[in-house]
């Protein structure tokens, strides 16, 4: 019997479009016993030469220049929204209601206000929704997740977040659209920052306040000659950096924990050090990017002589989605995370069920980006409560 | 224009041929810029059902219930054989006669008169081979041979190469095709070992005499009642295990360096540690498959006090293959070593030279192995020239 | 020619007395050429019994059974005040009074006045003081300050510290004196945090500003039996914690970095976690106590594609202190921190002049610490210059 | 009551007598429960001005300049021989019959024969003997052990040591008398390799057969102007060295476990990487001395999902000789090692019953040594009944 089909149209091409594109060939090639299968109808660009490139390049079956003209079509089931985030919300609520499930990058939308009215268009439309915190997915993330949940860390004290890059330390580097926050809405709080506190809203709970504090190290940059994504050559005129170069907060938890999260993109030797530790009553766990396929987990549990931090390789077929991958000890990479998102998500589509996360959680995670710039703003603790 | 194209046939669809045929599909989705575009034209295996469901999942076009028949096909222009030693040499040779490129696993042959009768057809036939020593083509792996031919490890005096892993090391694991001597020709030496000893040939240089020990720890198993590749399950009838579980030797080089090697599948807690150490006059390199990623480097060149142990994580668009991926700190994964491979041979294929490693890597290797045997049946040190 | 003769009194015999003890003992074994000789004249406890076998075991000349018994004596150059944070003023007065020098062990003070206090009366006596910060004395924190000095650093964007402990996670343990506000001041902010502060006011320079948040997860505990240092025996009885189990703040720096402080005795699987980072514009530093040999130094001035952390093991000669001790590769421990300060002190004293640290390190300390926890009384930021 | 005291005569007062002054120094003051007090009775030196200087230096009462005439004292209990390995059977020979206790530097001898009267003469004597292979000591090595006794690594597979500096990797560093095998007896075997081959005996049992091969790097050296041990100058002669720069051997182990042995001084990176790892049935245990407070342990009993090897930090009361010292956390040091040697060793005396690793530890030693060279000469898989 063949597998129930679903029809995907992708908007934008660049870093993301490329990652999603790979994650729905990969998908059926890797886990068989995914119950849709996703089929890559139509890829949108407003830039016809390009976006016709890359439906050849990525395996598109077609292509649109406007994303409108995507959501008339009904041979679309699932709209990929992978713009930045100042696009979000126009075409997610209008994919909401021509009634096509979604699947959105993150921060959900550059406000909360748009967030909210994104989150609202999807229930009052009854589709499916996701958005792409795709840290979640790393096996050894997950295998965190799965440890909390069977008691082994106890009562959780403390998270510790950091979300460490460095490829805009040297003063030269142009300004590109991640630095103009019209665009990037901020810079390493929405864009590091934003995955962190997933990660702890995934692992520890809601936050309730916060106090933050952020800088801008340069100040100037060079208007870039081209725009690219992170290849963008400099030019020689000099423009405004509009967003942070780093925010840092504190943050107290619903269930009595505390916070403490970073995020820089003025941080050399770092390229993508996305890391948390947690520490409860009976142990504690600690992850980094860098070595994602690793989870280090501590139990005061063990005998005394023998307690110490073990580095579990979470590559095991006994570990979250690596059956479907290579035996003990092949690791996997970046864009693994990608296709383990979207095997959750055709199996949420299949089930008719919300997949984890969703854009409720897009909603939480942009009431705490929004507390800290608010309690920037103010200078004083934010309740989200007051978002 | 059309990018020429390249024809292939893969034999074989267990774990190597997953792993290949994932290759074909990435390259040209990852590397637009390869200069010919493998096409999936055929898979091959004995049973019908199976290769049919290969065929879909995988992607190829068509299939062949053998591989003689793939042979006689016009529609082919690369062989890819990815079948168990023991049947490479007669697959090769027909191959090479009947004029196709192939890409052949590793080891090249179970003996070493297999492996030099199959050096010896493509070589007559005037064909393009490689054999597929994988983790050459890991960027950190690739980085190492850079930093060698820079001149910033200086005349090199010890390789240390060890290869470890676990997956057999409880008594009750089922006595596998890998144990099998007549299918899979030794144990843990032609399987890791071979690894270990073509890194240290791509790195070092040619070994010249060795001296080797071995041991098989658990002398028999339960027979399958199924064979699988890794996944098999034991039955209730004892067999002998005919292949070593663990090997070590020693070596010289041509060029004056002291080489140490082992080989086993007894090591708990190591699943897939593929690790070496050079160490020369200026400086050292260290590296393992677990941390693929990362290459260590020490240069006695800085200055005394900040002399250390460098991590460098090689995934920046400075490292060999990795443009193709992602902005530097997103970390790749095992199979992406068979998309360079692949993509090699394709470039390769379209200047008409031979890619590295190829078949003549293959019997070098072989003649180590070989010797490595000898030292251990006769308990002595052999020269490779004995071979 | 006889070397000159620094006479010691020291008063505390506890977990810190044994370490100042072993470190008088310790210069002129190690560091022959020390320019004064430490003479242990006196040991100072208030119990006879156990002062007298202090004397013997550590090896002191005489004992008193009051510090103020040990002021009159004109046979003392050095006073050594190894007791709990309350009683320090008094002891510091009197002895700047008195004309001693004076080596104190931190924090300086329980509150900002005593401190300053005690620096106005040391500097009107015109005695050497030095305050027992002794992680600066870490050769590998050394090295760091001189890379830093060296300008390999450039300028300073980050400081993140962590001092991480767990040795009253449980709730069991009991309430001894360090968890008693009246005797401790302050719980992980005055004994962990307060290093921290040192570390980066050492390393980056003055802190501008601060916002904390603590928390005491465990807020009643049993009475010990006996009181001990770390080893005190629960009773029956319970009592209340009344210091902060976890503190974290942010930090402004005069230099415009930022800092983010985190001191927590819940940590499970730490021990000794003593941990900073630094960023700034041309690389990076890190270093953590329980490995207290090794610096890592991240340089964006190596050629991009050898970019790495490096791990330097400080114990070359070419490292601070490290002439002392043994041959490269040789490590030391944490005893060896206080053999250092108290070199340093000998060679202050020689010259007459201030080591570094001493009691304005002390203040400038006791200012941030009394700065945060204004910040989190009054839930804001607070300048040190309200202090 | 006074505790009985064992006098001490030490002989040498380079780099080992300054190791084990201070280890006879801070055994009572770290060990209050040590039944014996050393006394530091005498040092006996050639020179006599040095030796004087080193008595006063390192706390010694008298000194000597031949070591007969200490034999002949009858205030000394104890001989501890501390000179390089030429001379320790002449000592150690008159020492026995002196009716001294013995603690001897290791090797025990520069020859089997040597080694073996050495044995003899202590056993007809009735003395207490004890070698010093320090790294025995090691909490973490000592904690090893335990492990291996408790049952939890099972049956064991592999030995796999390193023991790795690079020192020499210069060719200008000049010929000491370490590179003289007249004195020395050999190089990195003998230095470096018996420490491993201590720590295979200790932690895995008896070797039964070996093969082996070195190397001499740089055969020639500039003759130093002035001997020292580390530290000498180069003149503008160049001599011969006479022994290996690197030894590598393979081993078999009496209870079937493989052996993998390599030291060398040419390893550029590695100070002091005394390194080991052992594979068993139930487990793995993994050291390195250059973080000699840290044992890595990983078990097969823990449940598959969180199986990993764990990073135990060794400095917990729970660990051996670690009560003596500070808090959990608080790393100890290189010379640590011998303190917790004489501690064992004065118990030994205490109670009339021979230490471990005594007399027959460093013969069994010395025999594995003189294997690994017959192996080396005549080019051959030598058994140690064989010598």
């Amino acid at each position: 019997m063949a597998k129930k089909e679903v029809r995907v149209g992708l908007i934008g091409y660049k870093f993301m479009g490329k990652a999603h594109s790979n994650a729905y060939r990969q998908v059926p090639f890797f886990f068989p016993d995914v119950p849709c299968k996703p089929v890559m109808r139509a890829i949108v660009g407003r830039t016809e030469s390009a976006v016709k490139e890359a439906m050849e390049l990525y395996g598109w079956e077609t292509y649109e220049t406007s994303w409108q003209k995507l959501l008339e079509r009904d041979d679309i089931d699932l709209v990929d929204i992978s713009t930045p985030g100042d696009t979000h919300a126009e075409i997610a609520i209008a994919a909401a209601k021509a009634k096509k499930h979604i699947f959105c990058e993150k921060p959900l939308a550059n406000t909360i206000e748009e967030a909210r009215a994104m989150l609202k268009a999807v229930e009052e439309a009854g589709v499916i929704h996701m958005i792409n915190f795709n840290y979640r997915k790393c096996p050894a993330v997950a295998l965190a997740k799965q440890i909390i949940e069977e008691g082994r860390i106890g009562q959780i004290y403390h998270f510790r977040g950091q979300y460490l890059q460095d490829w805009i330390v040297d003063p030269s580097f142009p300004l590109v659209w991640r630095l103009d926050k019209k665009v990037a809405g901020s810079g390493a709080l929405g864009d590091l920052g934003a995955h962190l506190i997933d990660l702890a809203r995934y692992l520890v709970g809601e936050i309730t306040e916060v106090v933050g504090m952020w800088e801008t190290f340069v100040k100037q940059r060079p208007i870039p000659k081209e725009t690219g994504a992170l290849a963008a050559v400099a030019g020689e005129e000099m423009g405004e950096v509009t967003v942070d170069d780093a925010t840092l907060f504190l943050a107290r938890f619903e269930n009595g924990a505390l916070g403490s999260f970073e995020a820089t993109r003025f941080a050399p030797g770092h390229k993508n050090y996305n890391f948390f530790e947690i520490n409860g009553s009976k142990g504690s766990l600690r992850w980094c990017f860098e070595n994602m396929n690793e989870l280090e987990f501590f139990s005061r549990e063990d005998p005394p002589h023998i307690q110490g931090f073990r580095r579990i390789l979470a590559t095991d077929s006994s570990h979250p989605y690596m059956h479907a991958w290579w035996p003990a000890g092949h690791i996997i990479g970046y864009e693994h995370t990608f296709v383990h998102q979207v095997y959750d998500l055709m199996v949420a589509i299949d089930k008719g069920e919300l997949p984890s996360p969703n854009f409720y959680d897009g909603v939480k995670c942009q009431e705490v980006l929004a507390a800290v710039e608010k309690s920037i703003q103010e200078k004083r603790w934010v309740k989200i409560e007051e978002i």
